[in-house]
C-alpha cells in the first residue's frame, strides 16, 4: 500500500475545510485561527480492546472514534473545530477499507461541523485509531470544567443510561436476545455502535451556568467519582431518578445482572453530567436550549465519594472501570 | 496495570504548565490560550515498524516521537506549544518502563518549551506513540507552508544529511562498524536515536522571509518533491554542494552504497529545507540566527520535479519512501 498514494484518495473526499482552517492535511502542519480559548482532547480505539470488526462495520468504527473525543468536547461546552486521525493499518486492512472507515469519521465530522484537518497513516498490529479533537470558545471561562461543583448545585443528566452496556450484551448474545422486540434490540445496538456527541446541549448546559460537567463514558459511577475528587465536593445520586434506557430490565435479565447497577456501571453511554446551581435552575428550559432530554438526577453535597441512593436507604455500588483498556 | 493509578503517576512528574495552558491532564479536555494562529501535527511510532525496543532506550522512544512532531512545527516556523501523547501499551510494558518512557518525552518536551497538556492510555499490541504537537504564532502569515516557494529562490538546508541513515547502519552492522571511529559511531547513533528538531532554526528561517519550508524526515529527494509540488516549481540541487555527515562514506561503503545517494534518500534527518528569495539573502547572518549550520544546495526553477546533479550532468534518483510504513 502506497502511503502517499492512500493520503491523496483520502485528501479527495474531504470537503472544504470551515474558515478557521488556514491550511489541511499535507502540509508539515495544519495552520488554524483558533478561538479565543481551544478545548483539546485525544483518544484512542484499539481492536480487539475496545472495537472487534465482527462486530461493528469499518464506518461505525471510524465514527464512534471520532465521536468519543467530540464528546470530550461536549463535555467542556466548546464548539468543535478540527479533528486529526491517526490511523494505524494491519496488513488485512487494505485500502478501500481505510476509505471507508474514514468515510465514517468523515461523515460525523461534517454533521457536526468538525474539519478533519490531518492525520497520519502508520503500519500497525492492530488496527488502530487515535483522534485529536480541537474545540473552540470565545474565552477560557466558557468552557466548563470538573472542577467547579458546589455543595448545593443540582446534578443533571443528558439522555438516557445503559444503552451502551445493554447494546454490548445483545451483540454479544444475539439468540438470547432474541425474545426483546427487534426496534428495542436495534436502538441498544446502535446506542453501542453509533454514539451521538451531545455537542448542542454541552454549549447549553455551559451557557446556562453550570460549575461542572464530565461526560460518563466510563460510566456514571466512575465519572461522577471524578468528578466529586476534581471539585472536592461529595455527590448524592437517586437511583429511582436515573433515566434508564428502554429494554435494559429485559437485557440485565439476561446476565443476571441488577439493571440500575447495569446502567450505572457500563460505560460508554457518551451522555453529560453537570453540576448546576440549584437556584433559578429552569431545567424545562434547558432541555429546550439543549435539544435533549435532561434529568435531574441528584445533587452535590460538603464532603467527598459518590453515593447513589436505592429505595430504603441502601446504596448501589457501580462496578469500577480501572484496567488500562 | 490500574489506568487512573498511572495517570497520576504521571501528572505527578509533569512540570508546571506554560501560561497557555490554562488545564492540563486530567480534564475532559485541555484549555489553552492559543495565539493568532496554531499549526498542529499528528505523528505515530509503532515498534517493529518506526523503532525497536531492543535498539533504542524507552528515553530515546519517548523522546524520538515527540522530536518527530517538533520538527514539523519547526518546518512551519511556530513556536512550539502543547503536546498530546497516546499511548498504546503492551502487556510486557509495566508501569516503571511507561515512565521511563515518558520521561524521555518529558526532557525533550523542558528541553523546547513544550506543555505536556493531555494525553490518553490504552491497551494495544505493540508499543504505540501518537503524539500530537501544537505550535503557535501571532497570524498564520507567520507561518511558512510548503507551497510559496518561488522561481529563482535559494534553497537552504539545516545541518547534515545521513547521520540517521548512516546510523540505522551502524546499529545494523556493529561488528562491521567497528573499524569507524567510536566517536563518529556514537555521533550516527545519535543522530538515528536522538534526534533533535530544529525549532529555533525554524523560526529564525521563517522570520528571514522563507518562501517555503519542510522538514526532510522522509529524505530529502522526497521530501524536496513535496516542497516541488506544493509551489509548483522545480528544484534544482547540486550534490556536491550537500552537507553529508562525517563517517558517511565508510558506512555507505559497509552497505555497497553510494554516499551521496544515501544521504539523498535516507529519512529521519529531522533537518530542514527551505526555500527563500535569493536577492538580499545573507547566509552568514541567517547561520547566526537560526543557530545552525545552513548551506545553499541549489535553487527553484520554472518547471516540475527534482534534479539533485552529479558532476558530469549526471542526475542522481533518490530511493523512494512511499510504502505505508
Amino acid at each position: 500500500m502506497g502511503e502517499f498514494e492512500l493520503l491523496a484518495r483520502v485528501r479527495e473526499r474531504l470537503p472544504p475545510p470551515s474558515p478557521r482552517v488556514r491550511v489541511g492535511p499535507g502540509d508539515d502542519a495544519a495552520v488554524t485561527i483558533p478561538g479565543g480559548a481551544t478545548a483539546t482532547s485525544v483518544d484512542a480505539l484499539v481492536e480487539g480492546v475496545h472495537f472487534r470488526r465482527e462486530r461493528a462495520s469499518l464506518r461505525q468504527i471510524g465514527a464512534k472514534a471520532l465521536a468519543a473525543g467530540l464528546s470530550d468536547l461536549a463535555a467542556m461546552g466548546a464548539e468543535p473545530g478540527e479533528a486529526y486521525v491517526v490511523l494505524g493499518v494491519p496488513t488485512d486492512l487494505g485500502e478501500d477499507e481505510c476509505l471507508e472507515l474514514l468515510d465514517g469519521t468523515l461523515a460525523l465530522a461534517a454533521s457536526t461541523g468538525t474539519t478533519l484537518a490531518g492525520g497520519d497513516l502508520v503500519r500497525s498490529a492492530s488496527l488502530t485509531l487515535a483522534i485529536t479533537v480541537v474545540g473552540h470558545a470565545s474565552s477560557p471561562e466558557d468552557l466548563v470544567t470538573r472542577s467547579g461543583a458546589r455543595p448545593g448545585d443540582a446534578l443533571v443528566l443528558t439522555g438516557e443510561l445503559g444503552g451502551a452496556a445493554a447494546g454490548l450484551i445483545v451483540l454479544d448474545r444475539p439468540e438470547e436476545a432474541a425474545a426483546i422486540p427487534a426496534t428495542v434490540r436495534d436502538r441498544l445496538r446502535a446506542r453501542q455502535l453509533e454514539p451521538v456527541p451531545r455537542l448542542a446541549a454541552g454549549r447549553a448546559i455551559a451557557a446556562a451556568g453550570a460549575t461542572a460537567m464530565i461526560d460518563v463514558s466510563d460510566g456514571l459511577g466512575g465519572d461522577a467519582g471524578h468528578l466529586a475528587r476534581a471539585s472536592g465536593v461529595g455527590l448524592l445520586i437517586d437511583a429511582q431518578a436515573l433515566p434508564l434506557c428502554e429494554g435494559i430490565a429485559e437485557v440485565a435479565a439476561l446476565v443476571g445482572r441488577d439493571p440500575v447497577q447495569l446502567a450505572a456501571s457500563g460505560g460508554e453511554d457518551y451522555e453529560l453530567l453537570a453540576s448546576i446551581p440549584a437556584a433559578g435552575l429552569d431545567l424545562e428550559k434547558l432541555v429546550v436550549d439543549a435539544g435533549a432530554p435532561l434529568t435531574r438526577i441528584g445533587e452535590a453535597v460538603a464532603g467527598s465519594g459518590v453515593e447513589i441512593r436505592l429505595p430504603g436507604g441502601r446504596m448501589l455500588k457501580p462496578d469500577g472501570y480501572d484496567q488500562l483498556r
